[in-house]
């Protein structure tokens, strides 16, 4: 099973390394970090990842991620990049992204008539795209599946888990990351959240 | 504030960038991936992250974060590694594992007499240890906090970003990576999950 997700500059690495960690695990996958070149790509922080392959090097996959970030939005215009996730995507059993992740893909047409989701603070850019916008943690169409902001990736690839090798499988993933989350506080969305903390994102 | 995480080959990835994600929002924060040497290191599934600085840098930290992954048991006899810990942890404010880390920070000693834990699957190991072993997502004991496995750093960098900058910051920070999670299974402890899963990692 070969998985590749996408790299650029600026992208946010839990948005990548969340799923990865769980995509990692399934039998027989080989996961491949593609960027346009083979090279380090810096989150805005200054991690830096290595893209070991580059997409001229990548004409199909089994599962396509497009993780997202601040860096997307210079995607979004970006030919190549959108001409190769089509090209991809033609070949997919699953077209999955995390966070910001699906406004490329809204972008390529794929999601076209498609329910989907995003970050909670990209939903009304998502919504300028022909797509219905859901208020879910992930979301399935088809063979499309979009997760909300950054950490909802992990519950979205524990779910594509599921769906790829079943859920004992998946429940196995699941233990062996101990994601039995106890966040400090009940405030991961904005309807939970007091409107002081929400205000201050304005 | 200078926030150093350990980086060595065969890492857990998510076990490092899962509180990456949090502590990277401290308000005038800097991370450093420090290595051995200043270069990529890779997981068990080819991931490549680079350090960009080398211990023999770095004197003191603010906070310092020991990840866990296959690569640790190797640490356990790494003298340099042990020594280097010890120094700055006599600088830090805070000195804080994710996983299997804690059996490094054990190592050191600086975890003796104190209350601790690790992943499920590492605790007997933990137990050996002059500490004693806690089952909690993650554990504060002074300036010491260990958490449970791979996921469990995400929550951990949450309360102590609580703790540094107070709670209304650290629910913008969970706010942020949109950190409502809904796994698809509640089965992320041993406590919860089905007998013949737990006996598949035998």
């Amino acid at each position: 099973m070969k998985i590749m997700i996408l790299l650029f500059d600026n992208y946010t690495a839990l948005d990548i390394v969340g799923p990865y960690e769980v995509l990692n695990k399934l039998p027989n996958s080989e996961i491949y970090l593609v960027g346009t070149e083979k090279r380090a790509y810096k989150d805005p922080y200054g991690l830096k990842i290595f893209a070991n392959s580059s997409i001229d090097e990548i004409s199909e996959a089994d599962i396509l991620l497009i993780p997202g970030g601040p860096g997307i939005d210079k995607l979004l215009k970006n030919k190549e990049v959108l001409d190769w996730i089509r090209k991809i995507d033609a070949t997919t059993k699953w077209t999955v992204s995390v966070c910001s992740g699906s406004l490329l893909l809204a972008q390529t047409g794929l999601l076209d008539g498609k329910n989907c989701t995003t970050h909670w603070r990209r939903k009304d850019q998502l919504r300028k795209f022909n797509v219905t916008v859901k208020d879910e943690r992930y979301i399935q169409d088809g063979k499309y599946i979009t997760s909300a902001g950054v950490s909802a990736g992990i519950d979205m690839a524990l779910y594509l888990a599921s769906k790829i090798a079943g859920d004992q499988v998946a429940m196995m993933f699941q233990l062996a990351i101990e994601y039995d989350p106890k966040p400090p506080f009940d405030c991961g969305s904005p309807d939970k959240v007091p409107k002081e903390i929400l205000d201050r994102f304005k």
